[in-house]
């Protein structure tokens, strides 16, 4: 299993994988998932890949055997990140055409989940997932960041948190939570991540890092975040029996009836 | 789809469930999920249900017919939980045996997925989680609880907070703050709520409530929930990029040598 998550954000875009992969729990492996393409001053794209490892190897070797035979379409000379998208999504069919059905005979589900998100000269940032058939959605303002993989553990601090607005920083944050809940939730989920964080209109990679076990920033933050929320926890009040049947309107007629007697004893 | 979670404490059992049930998104209802058979001073039994609903309707009705009828084995007269639970299997696989052929025609799952939780006298309370087999599975001190349906966005809350030694308030708390969680990430998780405690060795329910969208509690706990989790999202220290590379080891080191240098200066 895997889980990613890429945010497109007004500042900017944020992507973050794990690297666990797993067949089996005699089968654990470390494989990175966070590959990125960068020209300086004119272009950078980044891609995560999820699911069946042999395809999303094929096709990130597919894509970078595209750039340094350097003629035809290849996601260092796409003119936008649409094209990207499509072009990333015939590489998955050509990987398609040749493994499904050999993979189908063996019982294999052809399986694989993308994530592209990267600024081209010319355009502002833009994010893609790319599904197995090849088609693909695009992040917008409403819902400004994908998942793949090992999702739902990690959702809920991104709805509460994430808009377009965030930035790139609280972003950082927001996804090393998510990944911290997933990590906790799945042990198929592991370290070391990948982090990758891109500024609008910079053209370059802005920050981009490893985090192993020992990684004292992301310790501090598994520590603190889960210090904090027991608190949170414990000072959330505790059901009142006597009252929990009321509905809202109940309870401030009742609270106001009883300062009104209180008044007038 | 549907979320309930049970929690088996030192103290007694907790149950929560939603009533949502979903079948395409102009097909969305409310049906209660949670049945309890009371015998005070002898056995409280309490069944939650999740997956098809004419199948868990089925269970339910056989169940209940058995206890009217009241001869044979039936929930209010096993001797144990254990064998509760292997009667509701019992009832599940004749539902399977009388539909599953029909719906596989139809090419619709045979899904079903039932916790199980009480107490009869000369035991201790016990909660098993039954599957679609008619199979089962027993909560235990190291893992308290048992979830069904869409578990996984209100899984880390409980995960961090809930062990056998949760006091009856707490685990209320956390099922609560879980299944807020399971109804911002899922649309097809939805209110009312019914929410049953059992108090170790009462022989009778402990609270019984129906929370609705108006209940003021539970809006309470929603609301003061989602502005903690914002606070302390907000207090969690930013990336601090020119060392977020560092292991704590060397950042020990580097702070360690730094105040040297500074002692020395």
């Amino acid at each position: 299993m895997t889980y990613c998550v890429a945010m497109r954000l007004d500042a900017g875009l944020v992507f973050l994988s794990d690297s666990r992969t797993y067949a089996g729990v005699d089968h654990i492996n470390t494989f990175r998932k966070m590959h990125f393409f960068e020209r300086e001053g004119q272009r950078v794209v980044v891609l995560m890949t999820a699911g069946n490892l042999s395809i999303s190897q094929s096709v990130v070797n597919t894509l970078r055997e595209r750039i340094e035979a350097n003629k035809g379409r290849n996601l260092c000379n796409v003119p936008s990140m649409f094209e990207a998208a499509k072009h990333v999504g015939d590489c998955l069919r050509e990987v398609h055409a040749r493994d499904a059905e050999s993979l189908k005979e063996f019982g294999v589900d052809f399986s694989a989940g993308l994530l592209l998100g990267g600024q081209i000269k010319g355009e502002e940032p833009r994010l893609f997932q790319i599904y197995a058939a090849g088609n693909f959605t695009e992040a917008t303002q409403d819902t400004p960041y994908f998942q793949i993989g090992e999702s739902k553990y990690g959702k809920p601090i991104i709805v509460r948190v994430i808009t377009h607005r965030t930035s790139i920083d609280e972003a950082v944050k927001c996804a090393l939570v998510s990944m911290d809940s997933s990590i906790r939730s799945n042990l198929s989920v592991g370290l070391p991540l990948d982090l990758l964080t891109y500024e609008r209109d910079a053209f370059r990679v802005g920050h981009h890092c490893v985090l192993r076990e020992d990684n004292a920033y992301f310790e501090l933050i598994r520590k603190q975040w889960s210090q904090r929320l027991r608190d949170a926890f414990v000072e959330l009040p505790d059901p009142d029996w006597e009252r929990i049947h009321l509905t809202a309107e109940a309870l401030r007629e009742r609270d106001g009836a009883s300062r009104k007697a209180r008044r007038e004893s």
